[in-house]
């Protein structure tokens, strides 16, 4: 009792990626099926399918950036009708029960959130992601995507987006706010396109100033190249919160004296070597390392209405669904501006 | 033009304490000369008397939790009279003018607050601390012990008090909260009586269970050894707030783990050697690690009042000149509890 549809998946760990089919079950009283209309390309699909992340299931169809069009409901679904604009982001069910579910925040429900893909739903059955034709969606998970922010570039919101969106709103971002973000990529260029309508002064913190024309065009004033060490000194005692987007081993000592008194560095990424830091570093200022781990699905629905208010959608390069694995390479060089986005049609096309 | 007092100094870093006299100034319109009744003994003292934080000033008479009464003020002292119960704890004073002392957080002054001993006033004079009759101290740096709060009591709070007391309310412990305090020792021991006073249920992480018996009494309500590696299961995602209060290399990962979403660990103490943790341990679960550093002054008057609200003192033992350096060696074997306070009236005598 299935649906086949077109897909592109990597048939074990590091495999290229390739088409293929997979089922979607049928409709659940309480589900949506959303004819994809486009996928982002997150850096996390390329670790998964490489399994750094540690053991994985293959085949995987990575995509938790998904944005389409409601091609059917189930019978007790009443939020959506069909032609309805939505988005799924990296989660699909939670317990809805635990104290974190019902706080909003089901990406750390106590029994376990079940991923878009790379996971395993409640009934047993692993979950497939976005790299899809269409795919089946409890309705509590499915977000609208609001008139006026295409599908293509609000796909990359619904991870890259709610991951920055939302430590940006916990630890304040607003007027009189100076933030930092390091990094300008799928993560960083939102964060700085948040940040700016916020009303806070954004800075970009990157490692050279390659970037620095469309860093102020998205948002910021300030572009300064974390390889030069007189920037450190330059901004010291600066930012009241600093958005970093980069998975990298940073010198956490330098980046905390770029912190005002109260001021919170929050990590969105996540190296995988061990990051120190010097006690003194956060005692003398107060100052505080967080880290932020995308948004619940109600903040989800909250960052799509502000985009929509702000005209803030993902800065992207459309490709086809033989492009993945060359846009995978090019992902891992960092060579992006910003997002790439899979137009579904070509998917088994 | 000054008034010698006795006083007594260490000679050269890590010389025995011995009597001595030290001159005060003749007070300024806006100055309060203090008898000292007691002069509390923080481990900082002794790392400064051994220069373990970096070239220090000497003589140097130590003491930074001073308690005692009003013997004289100033032409244009308002706040304070003769016979008044008053201390004085880490800071003597601040530019007031930056947006730090204007915030109330002195000890973060652009221009840089003035240490209570091992400092140096905006005058150009070395500063001398607790460990002596009298002190002269501005004004706005005195706070008010209220009546019912006994003098030796106090002293430890203007800084073992305040360093506890400003994180647990900055980080919301009360009703509903849980709240974790490693180690019971002169901070620990008055953080689980804080944030018990406050409404938080306290447990305490301590490497065994020798103090047991203290902590349930102070206010805890649960006692863990960290010995135990079970302790780090056992309580796993339980806290809102850990006050570490211990200057070691913790596991942050551990300890990290014992934080409920969302919660946050605050070290009001500081380890010489860097601290270290994986970005997933806050990634999973909002988590943060923050540093607090003592308190401001109005925040330092707020907890004296907390305290004689909620019948809050040190638990101390009371030590005349004669037993300081038996004392030093004391708390470097962790060997009081939970602080040892001098009676002032025994210096020179």
């Amino acid at each position: 009792m299935s649906t086949t549809t077109h897909a592109i998946a990597a048939a074990a760990p590091g495999a290229p990626l390739a088409p293929t089919t997979i089922e979607r079950r049928d409709l659940r009283p309480d589900d949506v099926l959303i004819d994809i209309a486009y996928a982002g390309i997150c850096h996390s699909d390329i670790h998964q399918v490489k399994e750094d992340w540690g053991q994985a299931i293959f085949p995987m169809v990575p995509g938790h950036e998904i944005a389409g069009v409601v091609a059917a409901v189930g019978s007790a679904v009443t939020k959506y009708q069909v032609g309805d604009r939505v988005g799924v982001g990296c989660m699909v069910d939670s317990c809805g029960e635990c104290e974190y579910c019902r706080a909003g925040t089901e990406q750390f429900c106590v029994k376990g959130s079940v991923m878009t893909y790379n996971g395993v739903g409640y009934d047993g059955e692993n979950t497939y992601g976005g790299y899809s034709r269409q795919v089946v969606v409890k309705d509590a998970f499915v977000c609208r995507i609001p008139e006026g922010l295409g599908l293509d570039v609000a796909a990359p919101l619904l991870c890259a987006g709610i991951t920055t969106y939302s430590p940006l709103r916990h630890w304040g971002a607003g007027p009189g706010k100076k933030v930092a973000v390091i990094g300008l990529g799928g993560l960083g260029h939102l964060a700085v396109k948040f940040a700016a309508a916020m009303g806070a002064e954004v800075t970009v913190l990157s490692q050279s100033l390659k970037k620095q024309e469309d860093g102020l065009k998205l948002g910021a004033t300030g572009y300064y190249a974390t390889s030069d060490e007189s920037t450190f000194e330059v901004l010291k005692g600066t930012f009241d919160i600093i958005i970093n987007t980069v998975s990298a081993q940073l010198p956490l000592d330098d980046y905390a004296g770029l912190l005002r008194v109260g001021g919170a560095m929050v990590n969105v990424g996540a190296p995988g070597e061990p990051l120190s830091y010097n006690a003194f570093s956060l005692l003398l200022g107060n100052k505080v390392l967080a880290g932020s781990m995308i948004g619940g699905i109600a903040e989800t629905q909250e960052m799509l209405d502000f985009c929509a208010e702000h005209g803030i959608g993902a800065e992207i390069e459309t490709i086809s669904a033989g492009q993945v694995n060359e846009a995978y390479e090019r992902v891992e060089n960092s060579d992006v501006r910003y997002r790439f986005v899979i137009d579904a049609a070509t998917i088994g096309a």
